[in-house]
C-alpha cells in the first residue's frame, strides 16, 4: 500500500537560526512589526510503498536518520498517512 | 495575543522539483527502494502578535505573498493557532 510521510526538519532550540533571523528582519522592514520570531526549516513529502503504516513510519524515521536530518543541530517531526 | 503561523511552501505540481529528484536518487541508493516520489519544500514558523486568529491569518497570507512564496513556481499552506 502507498503511504505519504510528511517530514518537518527545523533547527534545534538554542541553535542560531540565521535564515530565520534574515527572514524576520526583512519582513519587519516590509512593515510586519508585530512579528516576534521566525524559524525556517525544510518540509519533505515522501511517497513510499509499505506493508503497514508502522512499517512506513519506521522507514521514514530511517530516512531521516540516514540522510534528511543533521541531528547535531536539527530536530524533526514525521507524520504518516495512507496516500 | 500571540499566534503561531506554520507555513509549508512547496513546488507547484508540474514544476520540476530538482531537489526532490536528488534526494530521491540518494535515498534509493541508500537502499530505500520502495520510495516512489520526494517533494522538497520550506517550512516556516512565524510567531506574531495579532488581535484575532483571522487577523493573524490575514497577516500570514500577506507575508507569504510579499516575501515567502514565489507564486510562479510555488504554492503554500498556512495554519494558524494560538501560541
Amino acid at each position: 500500500m502507498n503511504y505519504r510521510a510528511s517530514v518537518l526538519v527545523y533547527p534545534k532550540r538554542g541553535v542560531l537560526d540565521t535564515q530565520g533571523k534574515a527572514v524576520q528582519a526583512t519582513l519587519i522592514r516590509l512593515g510586519h512589526g508585530t512579528l516576534e520570531e521566525v524559524r525556517v526549516g525544510r518540509y519533505l513529502q515522501l511517497l513510499l510503498e509499505a506493508p503497514s503504516e508502522a512499517a512506513a513510519r519506521e522507514e521514514g524515521d530511517r530516512m531521516c536518520r540516514e540522510l534528511l536530518v543533521n541531528d547535531l543541530i536539527e530536530e524533526y517531526s514525521l507524520q504518516v498517512e495512507p496516500a
